[in-house]
């Protein structure tokens, strides 16, 4: 009965949007395995293999056919990196069962300055990660069907709402609901890739493609060192979302590190399975990179699955997962951004509310913050981001080196246990860290005009941000600190002040629960609230039978009454004069300013009464006199029923 | 330091858009004479004069040149009827110089379902001339500057807002502000009928036009009397508007039946005048109504002007004048349907904040009401809002009827004074009365299936919405009424709930404030708020040393510190049930539940705390447990400055 929850129509819909409250104790049954973990974080790395290998091609297109059998020499670089980053995080999600993130990692071993920079840095990279994912997933689907064309942002703010909704309602909804695509998706393209393989080895390393791919030009230019180290950082964007399960590993249910560890191998596998497979079908089956701006338009792996099994079924399947795995790629972002949030929130960086789980038992604040921002991002770029790729990366990245330079800190204060385990994991750890350096700044230079400088000027600015945030607390706390045990030199009544704009029950109802408070108690009326032309009530007379004379036969001091105009039709001002001379009669003494409240339980109630209560009360919050305290006396309006 | 308006940057906004916040006792400074009261209140009638004759003469067309022969047949009784009227409502501001709207009078006179009935009429006039006002205006603009064309709803807004804006500053500043535009409309169209009628008299009745209207076609129907009925009804619209200084008296300064009989001649005055002029002009000038809908069309008064004094800078003046006075003609229901509405308000027909002088002594719940509704026609419409003029008279002639049969009741009803005198009053409103039914009849018939059925439902629906608000009121008064005196057998001290997050300066104030209004002090402190995985703080031994022993030693009962796991992360559940057990462990005691609250105040801080406390309270008063009262503890955070 006295649940107030679901009273209303508002909680309904949120109830059916986002399922019911759940409670603490569930949270154990909440939790992810791996099953639904490669869903919710490797959505982001299995969409990278459509556009890292993608990327790659393109900067070779002016080698022509030629460049293709850089493929493998281009590939092979980011498969080791990407075994160094597995190796890297297996270590780092052991080290630190609770949260390996690069943020927690870098502040264990680094200190503050390091780890807010790994912070911010990946807090961009996710903000961008939704943004850009979801635009290329629409953009896909787009160019199949050109009678969507003019709704571009529409559907992309649609499936921003859709994947924001699903993550409200958990992480393991959002692993459960997009497993179908993404196994899907798994499954086609091992399909495509094993027969497309076979066929190639079959026919000697010479197959006859099912749909040929479009001819490629004969290139006018020669390999350079530069062009392939480009090519080589384009391909890494094929990376970015593999540090998602150590930010994630809250997720899991118990042993977090076995189901950590579980998804991190399955995710890493596909992707570089999938890598190898792509680099080895490119120069096979003679596909190059197509300008994508031009008609007729089609994806490397479009052009790969065409050939290896033509435009059948298996083809249509692979798509539309592929597809769908685009659109749906800023999960991992949902997944990660409110757990990184939570942990620098609980560290003071973040408002508070970051730090706090929801309705659902995730970390809602964050989640909604990523979807603001992302949508932001889109609306500015009318739904376009491709100009955003090449800031996306640099995060990405900047959060690899740091999170690796950690972990070789962090063995190198190791004392216990093998040393030799020790030295071998150290190694590992510096060279992840110099190769990811490495890549990082070949793509700062490769990109730099392309709009790197940005995410120069604006990682600094995120961690100013986050830095105020941090002495915005400290004071605050410093101010609220205990300075002394409970003083109780100072424990007299306070002084009650009640509002009476009637004698009405519920006036009646105030002023007795003021007298039950203290023997002080001053009834204030204020006349000429409605208007200048308002009929003053003889309410002195009323006064003096309906309360003044029971006081006194009961014993009590009689309340006094004071009455006063409002000149400007408010009642904070002439209140708060009234409490300025009460504060100078009574020194020492607290007020308490009793407001009688009608609450409205339906909505013509709310249509159909002033706000007075309210709003004065919220007036003389604002004030926050210390001496003033301020007492609601709610009344309820029956509804009749 | 108190005061604090103004305060943050929202307030500074209201007050440069509205200005400074009036006293009551600068009411009387206020107010306004004819000067302000005829641009105020007298902006829908002169628009008439451009709308009137034309739907008039529209009529016609089907008799070709031969109709323009019966234009003065048609204006004759239109100019009698606004006579009579004019008589009625002068007579009606004399017998009830406070408030003389056909609402008022009505209900003196014939009682309440009367007086809704012309209450309703009235509004829904109100609004209604408000959206076609507007469109008609904007139409006339956009017509004239095609380039305009696809932004009319815009504009629409634009001007909605604009007025509105205006009139919330005051009708004052209306008055002031829209002189120049109604006076010059005023001026340069008499030039404009002087001269023409001059040159049409000294030509013997056959002026040469200076420039020649359109040629009209011969027609081919007889004049019927249906047919010239209906020009009477339509041309009938001119006198929409001419009730307005009834409904606006209470605007004017002292002595307002002096003022508002000034106001309303001089409106009569010009409206008779011009109507007369143009009756004669259209005849002699050879000016038919043209099709609005094709293109090179001229209205009624351009045609008029052009052939008098030719296409020069008197002609422009006009034009421009006269659509400045069209899109403005909304002023009058600015200045009518919010005093209409305090009224009723009064009577609690409406709810209660329509009777309130806002900000600047203007019933600002019934102009921003007007606004909105009129924005929705306008929105539905999309700007163009023709189909609606047929409602709208209908609207004015029910309440001008109304009105008129109230007052014969009124002076049946007088004894004292000349009886030969009010006989002549009462026959005047009698042939008034007779005068207008007819006219209502006449257009009710004439456009019944062009929408006039509509207002037939509509009516009926705000009577009994009207009716159904008093009633709920009638509820709420008989519930809150005073049933006895103050009853003082139950003034125990109430049972003190405090809400404890931790052991700051904050709830340690608000535990000394506990201790000050009760010895009965239960501190609540929840626990798992942040969600499962909260770290739970040793309160317990800190609360003994900092709070129970100093009260102990202070021979005080030492407040209990109630330790709870909020399962599903929220205040109020827990605490609810918390409540419950004190009820039943304390019956017959009230319980005051302690929240301490920070209070933000700048933008920054309020992004940065959660808002607990306020929601807390918020779902406390809900539920609104008449033995539950909630007192808020502010506490400032200091902005550090």
């Amino acid at each position: 009965m006295r649940n107030t929850e679901d009273s209303n129509l508002a909680a309904r819909a949120t109830g059916v949007l986002l399922g019911r409250r759940l409670a603490n104790r569930e949270a154990e049954s909440r939790r992810i395995g791996a099953f639904e973990g490669v869903p919710a974080m490797g959505l982001d790395a299995f969409g990278s293999v459509a556009y890292g290998p993608e990327a790659a091609l393109t900067m070779l297109v002016p080698l022509g056919a030629a460049g293709l059998a850089y493929m493998g020499w281009i590939t092979a670089p980011i498969i080791a990196l990407l075994a160094i980053l597995f190796l890297s995080y297996w270590q780092t999600i052991r080290a630190y069962p609770n949260n390996g993130g690069a943020y927690f990692v870098a502040k264990q071993n680094l200190g503050t300055s390091m780890s807010l920079f790994a912070a911010s840095a990946l807090m961009i990279d996710y903000v961008l990660n939704v943004a850009v994912g979801i635009s290329a997933g629409v953009g896909a689907l787009v160019s199949a069907m050109p009678a969507l064309q003019s709704h571009a942002l529409a559907l992309c703010l649609g499936v921003l709402a859709l994947i924001t909704l699903i993550n409200l309602r958990g992480t393991l909804d959002s692993g459960r609901l997009f497993a179908l695509p993404v196994y899907l998706f798994v499954l086609s393209f091992a399909a495509i890739f094993v027969i497309g393989i076979v066929k190639a080895l079959s026919s000697g390393g010479h197959p006859a493609p099912v749909v040929a791919p479009p001819p490629i030009d004969v290139g006018a230019h020669a390999a350079g060192a530069w062009l392939l180290l480009r090519a080589v950082a384009a391909g890494c964007t094929a990376m970015t979302g593999v540090e998602a399960v150590s930010n994630g590993v809250g997720a899991f249910r118990e042993p977090q590190v076995k189901y950590g560890h579980r998804t991190l191998a399955i995710i890493v596998t596909v992707l570089g399975v999938m890598l190898a497979c792509v680099a080895y079908l490119v120069p096979a089956y003679r596909v190059g990179a197509m300008d994508e701006t031009l008609p007729g338009y089609q994806s490397v792996l479009a052009q790969i699955a065409a050939a290896a099994v033509g435009q059948g079924a298996l083809y249509y399947v692979a798509l539309i997962t592929l597809l769908c795995v685009l659109a749906l790629s800023a999960n991992t972002s949902f997944v990660g951004f409110p757990r990184l949030c939570r942990i620098i929130a609980c560290d003071g960086f973040l408002p508070k509310p970051f730090a706090q789980a929801g309705r659902r038992l995730v970390f809602s604040s964050g989640i909604v913050w990523l979807a603001l921002c992302a949508a932001l991002l889109l609306i500015v770029f009318d739904g376009i981001t491709n100009r955003l790729i090449p800031l996306f990366a640099i995060g990405a990245f900047s959060s690899f080196t740091v999170s690796q330079i950690a972990m070789v800190w962090h063995w190198r204060s190791q004392r216990d246990g093998n040393a030799a385990q020790r030295r071998i994991a150290l190694s590992i750890n510096a060279v992840g860290a110099c190769a990811t350096a490495t890549a990082l700044i070949v793509i700062i230079v490769a990109k730099f005009t392309e709009g790197a400088w940005i995410t120069l000027i604006v990682v600094p600015l995120v961690i100013a941000l986050l830095r105020s945030i941090r002495r915005y607390y400290a004071r605050v706390e410093q101010q609220a600190a205990r300075a002394q045990p409970l003083a109780l030199y100072n424990v007299q009544p306070p002084v009650v002040v009640v509002m009476v704009e009637d004698l009405s029950r519920l006036a009646l109802k105030a002023v007795s629960l003021g007298m039950s408070l203290s023997p002080d108690v001053i009834a204030v009326h204020l006349t000429h609230v409605e208007g200048p032309d308002t009929e003053v009530e003889a309410l002195r007379d009323e006064w003096e039978a309906q309360v003044a004379d029971p006081a006194r036969r009961a014993n009590r001091t009689a309340p006094r009454l004071v009455t006063m105009t409002s000149q400007r039709r408010t009642l904070h001002e002439p209140l708060l004069k009234i409490v300025g001379k009460i504060e100078a009669e009574f020194p020492r003494r607290t007020i308490a300013v009793l407001i009688p409240e009608l609450v409205k339980r339906r909505w013509y109630q709310r249509a159909l009464h002033t706000y007075r209560g309210r709003r004065l009360r919220r007036r003389l919050l604002a004030v926050a006199d210390p001496r003033m305290t301020i007492v609601s006396v709610p009344w309820k309006v029956d509804d009749g029923s």
